[in-house]
């Protein structure tokens, strides 16, 4: 497949799930003043999670990615939550989002609080309307996707966040549970969803996790020199906070080593995959050079 | 069933939930610090919602409890989560609950808003875990429960509170979806996962929307005249916060002829359910006399 044939696919697999997500919102019997403060949120973003999962699952099937899709949206209403929750004056106080006011600079503090809430409620609400068409996949899936956005996953790596992280190894410890888990588990489900091998499983799981290492090192090499404006929040702001990162660790150089090392790395663990991975091949480069 | 087989058994609901929880938090590898975060919000408390599911559970079924508790456990979490959420200084701004600091008061902002985010995440996961052992019946029970705690429930009730209720119209739905939707889901779940019938579970469901408005006349009441020492909370905050009760709309003396005629609704529609609904009847019953 080509590079064109990538893109393409990518727009497909945001249009989709942003679609459901959107739909499923709408559908429901949400209190008015939720609903918008949910709707604000989860529109704009790079949908890499979605991507993921549906990239995982049509390696594996070509069912109809109707019995993924809402395991896709729910991955997405999870980190959107996340998002949302994160940006929080007691969290990190994040004025801006994905290119607009944060939610709690738009609708108070006490909104964003119930929009997050409300996002990883429907989340599972949706995951579990759902199990019964995706049968016991569908069941396993939700238990991958539930544990790495919990406290051992996603919600334990911002807890260690707020504690703060000062050398490489706690701040890897840190990534692969606060960005980490979710991205592999993204890729876990949605590889489970379309009938993977145990064996393959494990081969997905392991590529995910340098995927996801990838993004959050190329995520801080964006923070001193990628573009505000294609990123959609304020760069340099690690530098700001005083934050630690890879690249205040261990400098531009080394670190631009350390992604396209890594990067390798996922490549490899794909390439021990019988089905046909193109998909997620191309996301890894994509992500690799993305300018935001 | 005498009182006393009553009381008995309404500890030993709130024992076995409440060692499902916390042998639930201990057995997972979640994050120190909000494993700890957890702990300590999910000690003390009525258990009135595992009551519910249990006591409904038990009208139906003469099956071990094992296969209802994970939801029982589920749903305590889910309520736990929203009272710490509820207690931010953002929200309700509550420095006191279950007899001690609030969560947010003990361990800071941050770190209560994530305890709260891995508590609703852990009750979903809770659940999904537990699917299987309970089939069919486990499925539409998760999806009763998550559809109450959610924007359509109890999510939808908070902001409705929040954004501020003045009539005694806007009062009866807020507290019907603040507290009323989560009772009733507890109920109506333990009466699912018992195998009750299509029209038991309607009987059941509005036994407990009058069971939950009877909840919230007698919280009210009882925050006028209450003992805090009992509640584990200050009492007369919502005449110091101006806010609008059941009490301050229609008086003492009407509401407490609201709360009798509520009960009364209540125990008509368990009397409707052929099942032995006995503990049910003594839970509304111990409801209506509680000092706390």
């Amino acid at each position: 497949m080509s590079r064109e044939g990538f893109i393409e696919r990518l727009e497909y697999f945001s249009t989709i799930s942003t679609g459901f997500i959107i739909d499923y919102i709408n559908s429901r019997g949400f209190e008015t003043a939720v609903k918008e403060t949910m709707l604000y949120s989860v529109q704009g973003g790079k949908r890499l999670r979605p991507a993921l999962l549906l990239g995982a699952f049509s390696s594996f099937s070509n069912d109809s990615l109707a019995a993924a899709l809402p395991f896709a949206a729910a991955i997405e209403m999870i980190h959107t939550y996340s998002l949302i929750h994160d940006d929080l004056p007691a969290m990190d106080d994040d004025d801006m989002r994905r290119g607009k006011p944060s939610n709690h600079i738009q609708f108070g503090e006490a909104e964003a609080i119930l929009a997050g809430d409300a996002l990883l409620n429907a989340a599972a609400e949706c995951m579990l309307e759902n199990l019964v068409d995706a049968g016991e996949p569908g069941q396993r899936a939700s238990v991958i996707i539930m544990k790495a956005a919990g406290a051992e996953g996603m919600i334990g790596g911002q807890s260690l966040d707020i504690a703060g992280v000062h050398t490489k190894q706690q701040l890897k410890k840190m990534y692969s549970m606060k960005t980490g888990a979710l991205l592999k588990a993204s890729a876990v489900a949605g590889a489970v969803l379309g009938g993977c091998s145990h064996g393959e499983e494990k081969y997905i799981g392991d590529f995910a996790e340098h995927l996801g290492f990838a993004f959050q090192i190329k995520d801080d090499l964006l923070d001193v020199s990628g573009d505000s404006g294609i990123m959609g929040k304020p760069t340099g702001s690690d530098e700001g906070n005083n934050k630690t990162t890879i690249v205040s660790l261990s400098g531009i150089h080394e670190t631009e080593k350390l992604l396209d090392e890594t990067a390798g790395e996922a490549l490899k663990e794909l390439r021990k995959v019988e089905a046909d991975t193109w998909f997620l091949q191309e996301l890894m480069k994509f992500i690799d050079q993305r300018k935001g």
